[in-house]
């Protein structure tokens, strides 16, 4: 597997969020992170969505930041009561949260001093010890702390918080992947050539994926790996395999 | 929280695949999951996401399926080397694992005999005790196994096997929710009048959501719970207080 490939950097996301849970909101961060850290070579081992409970959410992070090099969350940095992610990751570091002057300083870069009531106030609660990730859309900024970070849910904003906190990580070989286009070609008639295949290229992992189009299916299989040549090598005889069966059919 | 109330059937989501991890492919089951089972009474409580690695699953399945009323699984279930799903499950729950033969006959109805290869036989594994989920649309079955549904990934085919596993299942008391529409009005104006609101209706939930369409936010807040009363008079206060604002503005 890759993991045994060394300079791995790995990563965690957990979505925090009761409206995920109920199915209203459909979650799109996932994909995007998931997207962006394979492309800059940061392997993203394991996603969690969680309720918007403290205990909930403080047993997450906790359990995802001492497991991978990093952890990113979404979800639940706004002004609301309901919004307690800034909370639940002070209390999972055990350290304390303030109202933080650059955060305070970037809020009123958009409100008014006047308008910077006690509940917009909560946005710059940031819990001690944390730098800051700017949200140049509505400015409430997300943070890190340690290896976690702390981004907003809406997903222009926590893409905006994405690409600000890319440049800082650090990361590992970039995982290379090669489709072969199997077509309609049913798994059942490549599986066992294919599982040859794998056993023969033990350094990359090579998956097929069925997809379902117009009722029928139109099957991708995927070659994942961080050393070209060996990426190589496999990608060729895995289309070697699928246009000899092609031509069978 | 709502957990508090009684007759309360929880659910957990954990969707196997590498894909996913590597954001290829976009995860489109978690959402129409989380929308079938709060349809009908049940809580997703928690969702993960794991790779193709047989630790991974099998210590994913056994916590969850420990702290919830179900556990319901995605992906994994094909013909191919990297279908590793039904094994795993068998592993967690220390059965033994071997071809089936009602999941065989199913098989047989789509595929000749001299088709059925080992591959395609892998699909017809199924760990001691469990029973099948039919499959209308590929045949290959779905799964169970204590509180344990496994099901495809494909997104089509595990939407018959959610439906064929619907009425199967105990539920509990159904979330109610209403959405009020609070429009451009900034979070920030609403949100100590909206905690005033949850303090004053503790038998329900309130959440308020962002969103934004055209760079500008649309946000909406959702009141949930199971008393049609509580939920009502939560509704009108939360309604109260954002016509009272956008009066104000």
């Amino acid at each position: 597997m890759t993991s045994t490939v060394p300079q791995t950097v790995t990563a965690s996301v957990l979505v925090i969020g009761d409206e995920i849970l109920s199915g209203r909101t459909k979650d799109k961060n996932i994909g995007t992170i998931a997207e962006y850290l394979t492309a800059i070579g940061i392997e993203l081992r394991e996603v969690r969505v969680v309720p918007d409970e403290a205990d909930e959410i403080v047993a997450a992070v906790n359990a995802l930041r001492a497991r991978y090099s990093y952890l990113f969350t979404t979800g639940g940095i706004g002004p609301t009561h309901d919004d307690i992610t800034a909370d639940c990751v002070a209390r999972a570091f055990g350290v304390t949260i303030d109202v933080d002057p650059r955060a305070k300083a970037m809020l009123l870069e958009r409100h008014k001093p006047e308008d910077l009531n006690e509940a917009r106030l909560r946005m710059a609660r940031i819990p001690a010890g944390a730098d800051l990730i700017p949200n140049p859309i509505s400015k409430a900024p997300g943070f890190r702390i340690g290896n976690v970070f702390v981004m907003a849910g809406v997903p222009a904003i926590m893409q905006v918080m994405l690409d600000a906190i890319g440049p800082t990580l650090t990361t590992g070989q970039r995982m290379l992947s090669e489709t072969i286009e199997a077509g309609n070609l049913p798994e059942g008639t490549y599986a066992s050539a294919l599982a040859a295949v794998a056993a023969a290229h033990p350094t990359v992992s090579i998956g097929s994926y069925p997809a379902m189009v117009q009722g029928g299916f139109a099957n991708r299989i995927v070659v994942r790996g961080k050393d070209p040549e060996a990426v190589g090598a496999a990608r060729e005889a895995v289309e070697g395999l699928v246009a000899e069966l092609k031509l069978g059919t």
